[in-house]
């Protein structure tokens, strides 16, 4: 069988470690791309630096830098993490328009490059952001994805686990809506060693670490002031690649297409799905409570409105 | 720091496969030990073939092979597998009177040679094995479990992966009480992707699956005809002493010893535990519906009667 | 992408635990076959066994056994184990003219079932097996293969660790012509550390540790008394297999087909190859000593002579 | 058994990514230490994006960052990278002076709150640094190590598997000397799946190859432009960690204290050695070729000449 070939537009951190992950795990050859100029041959330092780790950690990938979309041709999978982060002074609208431009110019060059491949879009504001990858590309719904709810939960099951002093491997959660802010927790689904957590921790309690988890983001980038959370990050989305490449069916929340799932009526949102070979196989949908079903439409029309400021700008 | 050492009392096929599963993820170094007799040097080449099947998968571990449990002495950890199969025409009580006293003899050589181990009863009838294990060797009841819940639901888990077509990752389930028939599956306590099993698989067909689970070992057995499972039953054991050498603090069902907890009064059955460095560092106790707690009684009944029967055997 | 589908012929213990290593490494889905009869659900009751560990060792693999060739359709990979061990009283005539015609029957299947996959042969003796799989199938002979080479390689590692006190990790080694009595090893293509043996280990004791290894398989049988090494043969064969459904271009020792090289006019001999998606990608030709060269030669003879007489009892 | 407890002084890009490796390995828990200031909660950011990334993962690891070295007490590993880079228009004198202040503040902490740790240096100029370990810390040499071959021969092999087109765990080489440009390479130390590099490759493509390597450093500077190397650097970096704490036993290139060994008479310089969980447990000794040993005592004139002017400079 020919290895799987996995495209990651975008080489900073979030990139970078996105490769740093799929190579461990030995997911495919890996393409890392950015721009051309001054910085042009960072990604090829970044690619070459990773390979030299490879007979110390014994994994076989290839793992090539570069500038030009054609060194991607036929991927399996491509990684949008390309954009510009938000400056002080800037305008949502301005970051908006800014990435809805970069995200469009990368899409174009996928489609032309790589008309079978499944993109999983990481770039912010991301539900906007693959929106407009699935414009641009015009592939299948099922082909175009964003990653968001893998990341939320693994903060939210960290944070659960120091607070139990459990294993993480033990703690299963399931958060929908958007990414941050609007995201929407479920009680029902957050259980440690299949134990409800109801059982485990009060529900005040609880609610702060939620909140913990909301603005988890924003807690790193506090800490880090230079720049934005990347590990967790790249691991969420390394995990989405090896659903796809290992063709594993997880059962895991993504941003999402959804119509009649919902009745969310044509935009992204974050939902549980089953991610395999084919991308999303299957939008699971659960019986929501009202207030659940109040917070995710509250998530549904932000993206909504994101979008049709979006459509503003480009 | 010293590598954890490992000793695995009966080097049959859930003992040298338990071997395999903590030798590839390089828990420690593992000692065999079998009786003398004939086939005193199975333990030996059981050991010598896993060393060198070592180069290939990459681990370091020492594997030995015995029939001395002098060779054994300062484990960390000591797993129990000792015990005759039943056979044909033999009755209940032939089995456990014989297996009550190997598992006594076993235990004075644990108690001698390595009187700070956890100890992991394997054997069978289980929750009687592990009552005999802790009697004998005296040890804090922390230190001696059994292994049962951790087998009982990855089969649980695994029909239920099979049954919606999703990765046996995504599963998560807790099942409490005895081993097999007097199973208490928990309701509440089974998800998928966080999910609540409930809003996935009907209630009829659920029961179906976890009659399956029950009657688990004996399916393998029917089809196998010329012994029983190995595979499964040795993953779940060493993910026990995965736990506890690596002190994961995994929250798992164990044959933990019960008195106050949930009212047991002195016995060993199967509850939800923190497994770490420590052995058993923690029951946790649930709230249980009228059913599942006489269900869970029921459990409970079966084992004092078990206990009081080997008592007058042995 | 779709995952590599594995089919195993013969569900003994090397078959069943070639399935372990192939699963636990998710390498691909797994087919275990064997033969009708009395004992025709033992590969249905391993492969489920197996995959009652999955959910415990994270792996997702769909792991089937079955009696009917259909299941196997479009391997990629086959793994022939089939064969029966030889028994005392039986002459070497006997054993090969059994299991010449057990591989033809197995060869005529997978021919009809899965023409364009690789054939590994486990089955011995392993240097004429091959050579009738080859036959019977009619494939490329890059495309059929067999284990012998990687085993031996194995035990010579592991007991030059075991020598010098250093991780298995660290020792290379080569060694070519048959499989056991008639293997040939290569002083200059042995090293620890990268630092040749020479330096860290007498000439004479290095001779004692290559008697051992050629007697490797003898040391186990001698040990376990009723069966055979399947640890450290099962391994290897899964290492292969690994080279293939990875395209890991693994430069190991294989008994592969040569003709010109090495001069040796259309026989199967051990000789290094670099492993990867499409079999055996290249013969690696060395330069040998005279005296590597005459026992080296002495291993095609002996090949040669086997392949004549199986020619006389198909 | 607790957990290793395993500090990294410098939470830069070499650190955390040191960080990255061994809690992907489960190592250990992980203190991520800098310097308090502006950026005093860097440490602190990076280690919580670490923690969320491991319910991912699936690794259990404490991860935490702090300012104080009283959080790194008990270490059994300290992994020490503090120290700048060397700035345009500064003089390697400037640089050395600089950084041995740097390093000598560090090990006063060590010495305090970790006396039992083994200390792994990996601050530039290396073979400096790391006798200045040795003097601030008074701790046995053999508990004082650097890190510079590791990363050089996975340079090398990488390299020689690109060029061979094989897999880089069947690449085995070892370089003696100082790191870069006195690097030594052992010509009849170095080979691909057993065979010596000159049945392979071209003397004079292999030398290429080797000046290749010894600029390897450079090579990344340069295409990275804003930065140096992290990813290999770091890799080999863990695998000398994961060597002590899981007792390995490895045989590679380390910055080891040689006095009689060699003859170097009491000066760090890269040599093969056994790393366990005592340290540095062995140093192998070579018969080297003249020109090798030329080589050698250039290395070594070197690291005497820089370990007497950074006398002068503390």
């Amino acid at each position: 069988m020919r290895r799987a070939k996995i495209s990651i537009i975008g080489a900073g951190n979030v990139g970078s470690t996105t490769a740093h992950w799929c190579a461990a795990a030995e997911l495919g050859d890996i393409v890392l791309v950015d721009i051309p100029g001054d910085f042009a041959d960072m990604p090829r330092g970044k690619a070459l630096d990773l390979m030299q780790a490879s007979p110390v950690m014994g994994y076989d990938s290839s793992i090539t830098g570069t500038n030009d979309y054609a060194d991607t041709a036929g991927s399996d999978v491509v990684v949008v993490t390309a954009g510009i982060p938000r400056k002080p002074g800037m305008s949502r609208d301005d970051l908006l328009g800014t990435n809805a431009k970069i995200m469009g110019s990368v899409c174009e060059q996928i489609k032309a490059t790589s008309p079978d491949a499944i993109v999983i879009v990481v770039s912010n504001p991301l539900d906007a952001m693959v929106q407009r990858a699935h414009q641009v590309t015009g592939f299948p719904a099922q082909r175009v994805l964003g990653q968001a709810g893998v990341l939320d939960t693994a903060r939210y099951r960290t944070f659960l686990a120091m607070e139990l002093g459990v294993s993480v491997e033990d703690v299963s959660a399931l958060l929908m809506g958007g990414h941050g802010d609007t995201m929407v927790p479920l009680a029902s689904c957050t259980s440690v060693g299949g134990i409800p957590v109801s059982q485990l921790i009060k529900a005040d309690r609880l609610e702060e670490i939620i909140d913990r988890t909301r603005k988890g983001g924003a807690e790193i980038v506090g800490l880090l002031k230079t720049g934005s959370a990347y590990y967790a990050p790249a691991a969420a989305t390394a995990q989405m690649v090896e659903a796809i490449v290992r063709d594993k069916k997880r059962l895991i929340p993504c941003a999402a297409y959804c119509d009649k799932e919902y009745g969310v009526g044509g935009f992204y949102v974050g939902v549980p799905v089953v991610l395999g070979s084919a991308g999303v196989e299957r939008i699971v949908e659960l019986e929501l409570t009202d207030s659940e079903q109040a917070g995710f439409q509250k998530s549904v029309d932000a993206v909504q409105e994101l979008v049709e400021v979006m459509a503003g700008l480009v």
